[in-house]
């Protein structure tokens, strides 16, 4: 027998509101950049819930936090995880990354008591909070995730600089978040459920989203370098201002989004400028620039325009560019027996449902390919994501409690399989 | 008699590169922002330069250090001011300001060794080294010799911040250098030597260079505000992109020169973004814009077209433009009895002279319409300002150091009256 409806209808706003106390920004949001301090209290909190769960807790060399929950007699049976991330970007959202962190501890509490009551399972839980996905104190994003699925190497990670130069590797020992433990091996299944930040789901009135494929996306850090000079005398023909070069590429790079219409996403939401002073023509200018698309071949094509675009800025303001840093990112479906577990979960919840992209990065994409991955999404109160205002129906949390709650039941009485869960071949 | 060449050759080049040793950068340069300890070393240095003088020093409480040279048995004498200023921008050059002072320095030794000689004086020396001119670390610039000259509120001053939250009131403390001394009076004349920081003197093939006149400028911060966002799922329709408004803004503020041509110097040198994480739309942008021209009808036309392009960009971008400080310094002569008096004495010391603009600000900008003021350049070679590059030729420097040694002596002979002292009138 499965209960139609097992997570605590208050436990997901109560446990919100307390992770939103770490790092709150006292207008809403939160500022809980990773490894700080205010990460700190929020992987605490995390740690304590856990604790009440009796989980065996694990921290890795790059602060991964893991709460495993035996649910069956066999410590080597398979794994299904739930979570996601705790970091966040400046004054943003209370519920991006805590969310799917908040549900998953309450799913595993819903079926920990159900094995407790003597419900059968034949697959183990665990609860993970990935370190750094945000990529806003440590660059890139997906940090702690890329590690534990092997696309990041852990060394390089660790010696990550923040703009003050503390390491991540520092950071982490100075939140006591620098573990020593061995992550758990590869789950049979990895369920993350998030908001969806777009207005996909809000604009065709479901509740529930399942993650049936991700953008692509590229991901180019652009540097400008022309000439220090005063901003007095030089004169004009003479200068070779960096600055001006990045900004005839940001204005480029947004003309090439008109090109693309709805097919292309692009941004620049990073510029670091030296040396920064009123006086001064600016010497070097790096921009974080992004192309994102749903079309593997006009992703391509934009890229290649975007750098052409680069080329032709810089050498507009007469100063030279370069691209040191690429970060491609393929589009990729995600697994349909997860996608199809998601949509038949919340079909058996009642709730309205839409398979979708995400257009986001999120941590299950790093763990795509590596295991049987799922992304469950909520809808966002006009798509607003990555700012304070950052909002979600009070029912819809908690619906989207309940499908994670409902598939990560299924899984955990299909050995983590999603094609035995999606069957209902249960052990 | 009047020694023909009293500043020692040497002195300069060996003074020059005991205050670089104060903040180098190790390619050349020197990043010696302002109440940093690096500038502490370089005030040190200057102290115990004027210890040896045997000067009366005073440090006044925004920082600024004067060295009190008795030339006369009146204490009560007219006063006659030398100096500069020994803050940089980050990876400057080891002459701008600098030089002023150490050129002070040998003008001082030179005219007290006279004095004790027993030639006769009638006014008294003081060198200055002001506070925060570049408008680096602590923005606006000229705030020393702003505060001395009655043109900025000293308490102000002192509650400026830095990037790192510190204000300029602590810095100094932190390098013990918050004074509590009474300035001195309002000198009867102020002379200061400086680098040209353009070509001008180099292309006439002058070697000192006598300000006449001041371009105006105009320094507008603009604040774009936008709305944060995710850079991926939001739509490119929705996104009010703050940085996307700047980066139109900084265009189009080059664009503008060009309608001048060789009449209108315009910049953006530095830039803040918040939250400037890569996956961002930036909410926030506040950029430093500056406007410079010898003629005041374009100088007035350029900035209203600049603020007009800034809204029309902020329009572009659907954000929100506002501008939150306006600094307007007006075309100003500079008294003819002193660049005549420059004239003269670079002609005695048979040396080419030119009369020239600046188009750059110094602390001599801030004490004209109190006092006397004049201005020496000498050349920079290729015209390199603010760079780790700019340099001057080193008899240039030498000539430099005669002109103004020269010059402080006919005007200590003379009451410190510029006119007095350009008809030889000695007391």
């Amino acid at each position: 027998m499965t209960p139609t409806s097992s997570a605590p209808d208050a436990g997901i706003h109560a446990l919100l509101a307390a992770f939103s106390a770490c790092g709150a920004t006292g207008s809403g949001g939160i500022t809980r950049l990773a490894a700080s301090p205010e990460d700190g209290q929020a992987r605490d909190l995390l740690r304590d819930c856990l604790r009440r769960l009796d989980a065996e807790i694990r921290v890795d060399r790059v602060g991964n936090q893991f709460g495993l929950l035996r649910l069956t007699r066999d410590p080597d049976a398979p794994l299904v995880m739930l979570g996601s991330h705790l970091d966040s970007q400046a004054r943003s959202g209370r519920l991006d990354g805590t969310y799917g962190v908040a549900a998953a501890i309450l799913a595993a509490e819903a079926l920990a008591r159900e094995a407790a009551a003597g419900q059968p399972f034949s697959a183990n839980l665990c609860v993970v909070n990935w370190t750094g996905e945000e990529g806003a104190r440590y660059r890139p994003s997906l940090l702690g995730s890329g590690v534990y699925a092997g696309r990041r190497d852990a060394q390089a990670v660790l010696a990550l600089r923040d703009e003050t130069g503390l390491t991540l590797g520092q950071a982490l020992s100075a939140i006591r978040y620098a573990g020593t433990d061995t992550p758990p091996p590869m789950p049979a299944c990895y369920l993350e459920l998030h908001v969806e930040q777009g207005r996909v789901l809000e604009e065709a009135g479901a509740v529930i989203g399942a993650v049936t494929r991700n953008w692509g996306a590229a991901k180019l850090d652009a540097v400008f370098v022309g000439a220090q000079a005063h901003t007095g005398p030089a004169p004009m023909a003479d200068r070779r201002d960096a600055l001006l070069g990045a900004a005839y590429a940001i204005a480029d790079l947004r003309a090439l989004a008109d090109r693309f219409p709805g097919r292309l996403h692009s941004s620049v939401g990073r510029i670091q400028v030296a040396p920064n002073s009123a006086n001064v023509v600016p010497a070097r200018v790096e921009i974080a620039a992004e192309l994102r698309s749903a079309d593997d071949a006009v992703l391509a094509e934009a890229t290649a325009l975007a750098e052409a675009a680069f080329a032709a800025a810089a050498e507009r303001a007469g100063v030279a560019v370069s691209i040191p840093a690429r970060e491609l990112r393929g589009i990729r479906a995600l697994p349909a027996a997860v996608s199809d577990l998601v949509v038949a979960c919340a079909e058996a919840e009642g709730l309205s449902c839409r398979r979708l992209d995400t257009v986001a990065g999120h941590d299950a994409l790093s763990l795509l390919d590596r295991c049987p991955t799922g992304l469950i999404f909520v809808p966002s109160l006009g798509g607003i994501a990555h700012n304070e205002a950052e909002a979600t129906a009070p029912h819809d949390l908690e619906a989207g409690v309940a499908v994670l709650t409902r598939a990560a039941r299924r899984l955990c009485r299909a050995a983590g399989s999603p094609d035995r869960a999606l069957r209902g071949e249960f052990a």
